[in-house]
């Protein structure tokens, strides 16, 4: 999720959850990132959304952000453990940067990792690492003063990663999210006029016309729609979308 | 608190939250490092820990762990936002090094950070970003294999930080529990025979004897005693304790 004005993250979250272990395979874990500013706070679980108490405490309290990134794992490579769970988070240019990947990668452990080290034994997280450590030989200590730099590069780096596996992936920097699709990706930039939406996987509906002033916008990415009645847009392959503000400012080859 | 067994966070916690804005004056954020294994999941709120849900939710649900590390924070520098809320955490050799702070740092603003940048404005991340530096120049880029080098440098790289300061710290790192006394600090570690502890600033009581097994050891450290019935140790200024497997493994000057 990515907006323009801190928004509630418990709607979307609640049906996302559901595919955690009630309504889905992905069992094995699920994380969450909020950002305030720069920082994101991180909750994690080796175990599945759907029956967690943390993730029920994340529904039932407000909880405002301008940028968030949910992940639920089925795990195909590495136990479940804390380790292993996305999202992944790291320090770059004094920002958390936080990453989620649904696929495999071809090669990950060969991948050079600069300064960054895997603290489990996915290829995601290596992946993450990789991308980490070529952004940073790109600009060096400080994050780009060119925002259009920045995208370009973090399309280029994820085509060369993603090469022959299945490299979707979203990637958030306090500013921006990022979402390559490599197989599978959707998005819906909610805005005015809002309506009603109903959870794809829960019997859950809201209406953003009463929660909402015009101004503002609000877009959700993930692998497939959250809700059965919004116009959900498949993204292509081999794109990476740019998140900010709450609009897609920006869909370039990756 | 680090232990040779996992063990729940939440009576220690309990006590320790209210300290948060309910019994003292640290309302300003609060902050909880739960390890397993090398990654610590970091709970964080920029608001006072008695009132919290989340901290209620900690308090409410079992959370074993070998490790974690927990701060409420009365500010003095820099404002109540995420990015300046107490534990700070970074990766270092694959591991989550976790860091709470008590006290002021001289000149942190001068210090060298190496590849680390802090995200808030703190001189407490200044100062952790400062010591991940110092480890990362003295050691490279693996865990030390002789765990003594580890505890030294530690030890010494905190004296030169906190000169002049007041450098009152925990250092996490996965396996031990590093705690610098500038001015304040102390500990107890609970083991067999296990008896009755009462929380200092709450009601709460509970009989250690009915949850453990006579192997257990279990080691907590705070600014000041947690509990008002047990043999709490008070730190000498200027030293460095090393904790391991719920054991005060060496104390060495700081």
């Amino acid at each position: 999720m990515e907006c323009n004005v801190p928004t509630d993250i418990a709607f979307s979250f609640s049906g996302f959850a559901m595919r955690g272990g009630a309504k889905g395979p992905h069992a094995d874990g699920w994380g969450l990132a909020l950002y305030e500013g720069r920082r994101a706070r991180v909750l994690l679980e080796p175990t599945a959304a759907a029956t967690s108490a943390l993730a029920r405490h994340v529904r039932d309290y407000p909880s405002k952000t301008l940028l968030a990134v949910a992940h639920v794992r089925r795990k195909t490579r590495g136990t479940a453990s804390l380790a292993n769970t996305h999202p992944f988070h790291r320090e770059l240019w004094g920002r958390s940067l936080v990453f989620a990947h649904n696929g495999t990668v071809r090669h990950a452990r060969t991948l050079p990792l600069g300064r960054f080290r895997p603290i489990g034994d996915t290829d995601s997280e290596y992946a993450f690492c990789a991308l980490l450590a070529a952004l940073e030989r790109r600009f060096g200590d400080r994050y780009p003063t060119r925002p259009t730099e920045l995208w370009s590069a973090v399309a280029a780096i994820g085509a060369r990663i993603g090469r022959g596996g299945t490299f979707n992936f979203l990637l958030a920097d306090g500013s921006h999210l990022f979402a390559r699709c490599a197989t599978k990706l959707c998005y819906v930039v909610r805005q005015s006029p809002f309506g009603l939406a109903t959870l794809a996987d829960d019997d859950v509906q809201v209406d953003f016309a009463a929660l909402t002033t015009p101004g503002d916008r609000v877009a959700i990415v993930a692998t497939a729609p959250v809700t059965r009645d919004e116009a959900w847009v498949h993204a292509e392959s081999g794109t990476l979308g740019v998140f900010r503000g709450g609009q897609l400012r920006a869909t370039l080859a990756s």
